[in-house]
């Protein structure tokens, strides 16, 4: 059951939790889940290639115009709990040092989420360091959330929850195998006006609508229900552990 | 949920449903599902090594000796919906032909099963090639089911259902990975008593007596769920697709 | 270069050649490639859901409307070859005994192509065994034409060719890594247009159509060349040999 | 043969080498191996959540429970070097720096070992980062001890020695593949012994009882030989390189 | 030890065990093993491309060609026990029924092998497929041999041997992984001078000179040992099982 | 066509570029393409063991003789454009830090190359941590030079080249795949020529002598082309995107 659910969501850059996972974020607080967005950086250096195309493009103003966009997806989305933690990127790896680590596990705690998501950890995205660095990052930072020998003032150890990958932007080049299909049929419009918000990245607006048709008919291959239309996927960096097959 | 819930196991063995799913059986069906069992041989020849040592076996002594044991076992279990299909095993393949096939492609539209337990289809059995055969034979039947043009008088094509895998043997050393891990727990005593049916093979009732405390120990760990003791554990055949994330 | 080329392309069933390489065939036939295409079955039990769903639909009817499709989509290709071997489906393994076998060795040894594209090798359609078995039995043909000591009469030996995969229908799930991305944008009219011949998969259409759009897009990213609009994907069955990097 | 080795065990944390390698390093003792042990942290923020259970429990009153806990089942494995190099954990991996490099590069050095045991390099531990990050520091000082140019005064460069990896906690969820499978049984009391030390994780006492057993079912079924009773299993990072296959 | 072991070979075409093993076989019969060649076609079709272009070469001839050769080399290697089961090749699959199954589990029973070596099993020959069903049909046959139940008139079940597999001709495309490496030295000259038997396949007895020569220098960095000058490589069926990490 | 084309080579140590692709760069140069080589450390540390053994040998004089061996070797191979950027080598992980980075990302910027070649990334070299380490940083750099938004004055944005792995030392046991074999018998006497130069690692140009032969056999074999005679293999970053199938 969705209801009652927290979630936290990490991205890497801007725009990644949008593409990769807007529809099943709007879902979850469409019914009554409580998601939390932390966005590590506004992509500047590694994905606002055409922003840069415009004359006169600064560092400030790429930054300036990502974060509107963000922000303006997020309100679409329904999305009320999101931080932009302002890291560099391209490369963001260096980015990850003890001080965001402790930032990261106080977070963790702080939400206390059932699930989170974050870039795929079982592949390799074959486009983007950054990813696998973030995918590596946020798994440790779990764990350590999940210690109770992690010692930080102010905060309770965690229970050990899911952890979800975002499908990459090239898929089986990125040796990404989808481990749960989700059905967005029903938030699949707000997904794509949320996604409209990227002006500058037309192309990629319909690259994630056509992904999400092909997804909806895998749902559809593979549970047998015809009413699944749009879908998302992702890996699991856990096996299902429960009371039931599913 | 379990409850009206429709299963189909295919065992190679005799003894095979109930060292690897004994525990998810009794569950099902104490829960409400309807659970179906195919025992396509005795296992005669590939894993009676114990009966065979007494003195004056033949195949027929060692079988009725296989079938009694299993029909013990099966009662414990509480399962009502039984066949035994007498195959030869070792080598089983040779008798996967084109009957056995319709008779168990009209098998699965007879029952028309949400899910379908068998073999593990993702790794390989390092020292049963039995397993490997009658995996993928399944999983083909399945498919014929599942297809509109696959035309026998007086079946119903079914709606694709769901296949899970057993956990092997030697779990690592058949590459098999778990995918789903069940908690047992509430039929642990009821497992253990169906597998002490299987007199001549003491050392596989204790070993896999400690493999369900092992994989009760994987389930705690993983779920966070405190309750878990005891447990069995499936590959998946497909993705889990559905409403959201599990 | 392609021209002079001769290529042999083996379909599984009537429609699999159209959707998975039907951009790259009307290419190569524009380009003045000779492009031979063996279609081994319709499909009628495998591939027809749609079509059996009519009312008074047989075996002979459903194959008719096959048959028909089929020839119109290879005439919008551009495909003067093509050969209908009507094997059964669903399952095709027991169709690929020794007669096929010596079928097929000597139409490889009748065309000399330089390259074969049948379906894929290295990954395992996760819902299509019939295109498993197709796939090793073309592989295990070819490694016999090109062997001097399988004699057939009035054959030649043929010079061992380049083999490649279709890109399944569930790519990731079935454990398919693209190889080669080739751009068909100046075809892909017409690929849309053979592949709407196939009047009961609507679905299908719509889902081809956008998965060109999508290699599309990794091929600009992937090539730096952004002229590319849309694509197919192969696996390759062997390393690239020659005599610079590609 | 076991006499005059000498085996370098380099472990994460306090109990690591007692859980995964302890009857193995009792039998090496006991045949006259000389083994040397390197503890590279109390695991007193990842591996102790049960002491920090206790009221008033410091970080000093779980290290010193840690440290006397390690020794006594060291004292009863029979080793008679082992190092406490008391690093931080959760995460280890900023203190696997340039100083503790060139420790271990010349502690490797003085030890001249045969034989390295450590954590896994093959797999990946699904729960414990700070394991994948001491298997990759203990493989790349070996290779810097066998090598003539990592001139460190008062050191001698080492010969190839083999690397063995320890089995993780969560084995086929962490990808570990077996590679040999040692019986342990004439030590197996003492191992047991040794792990009753850590009275705060009882269930991981069970645990790693009930897995040797598993394991000595394997070495019977794989060997031949009957008299295993209970093993441990390894990861190798090197093929066997010798005079016969084995 | 070496002396007293019992090795059966099975070589799917007549100079397979040479290629791949002669040095290992020529070794373990100098030093006291029982070793059994069993050569189950003379690769008439699928390896005798040479012979093929003498003028008026026929089935019969070049496979008597072959047989001389074959005789020569096992000669040369010092085997004293060899069958020539003259089962056509190209596909071979089709000749490994019933009756060859049968035979297959009598002669390993005969023999009682505590080792035998045959085609890998873990990879997949990129250009044989007679290589890969052979290896199949192997191990299930010692899994049969080695089974209690499978009741052959004058046989007496053996005991778990152990399987290694061939590294095959094009090794990193057949993704076989050596496991084992074994120095051939003292008996290299005496493998050149069998490989000189096969006088049609000059490039491959550099082929395989060379190759002894790279798993040699592969020996010497893996062990240290610096007089071991060639060697041969091997998969293992198994893991290692026994009494130390070897 | 390799005339006009730009190729950069990044090499860790000071003779990696000329045993795993000297071929490729000479028959490169030769036919018109632009070659740089950036040699990042002289590999004083990690493969000069030999040199060491020379008496009074100091980092100075090992430094000095591999400068002069591989200068002798590029010139013999015709590359004009070559740096040595004198990192320290084993470990030469802290050596790629932020300000190596900046330097790399100028250089790919300032050559503009069609072709990097690196060390292989898909494997994993089994004995030198320092090719792995320089695979992923060659391969991040070149991402953050391609990328718009990484603004370095003075330097012009790249569009993305290709990228390809060298062949390591270990082939099978690195995970090595060969995905590109490209024909050097053109060129093969100056390859055999620059590889003298390395006079202290005689059985290194034995080694690599060997290699281009079994590469050639495998090139003959997969291309059908009997004119190749020695070969050097690479892995490919990404998959062929381009006009047609190669």
């Amino acid at each position: 059951m969705i209801e009652g659910k927290k979630v936290l969501v990490v991205s890497a850059h801007a725009a990644d939790y949008v593409w990769r996972s807007g529809g099943t974020i709007a879902k979850y607080i469409k019914h009554g889940a409580e998601v939390h967005v932390i966005v590590l950086s506004f992509g500047v250096r590694g994905e606002s290639n055409d922003l840069w195309k415009k004359d006169g493009a600064t560092y400030e103003s790429v930054k300036a115009e990502r974060f509107a966009e963000t922000q303006a997806a997020a309100k679409i989305l329904g999305i009320e709990h999101i931080e932009f933690w302002d890291l560099p990127d391209y490369p963001m790896a260096p980015a990850l040092n003890e001080e965001t680590r402790i930032r990261l596990v106080k977070k963790i705690r702080e939400v206390a989420p059932n699930i989170i998501i974050t870039h795929d950890k079982n592949g390799e995205d074959i486009l983007n360091p950054d990813h696998n660095a973030v995918s590596r990052f946020v798994f440790e930072c779990s764990i350590q959330a999940n210690s109770n020998g992690v010692r930080i003032e102010g905060t309770r150890t965690t229970k050990q929850m899911r952890l979800f990958g975002f499908e990459p932007h090239q898929t089986e080049l990125s040796k990404f195998v989808p481990n749960q299909l989700i059905d967005i049929s029903e938030v699949y419009e707000q997904k794509v006006e949320a996604m409209k918000c990227f002006k500058a990245q037309k192309h990629l607006i319909e690259y994630y609508t056509q992904r999400a048709f092909l997804r909806g008919n895998h749902l559809r291959r593979i549970s047998g229900n015809q009413t699944y239309q749009y879908g998302e996927s992702f890996s699991s960096f856990f096996p299902v552990a429960g009371e039931e097959l599913v």
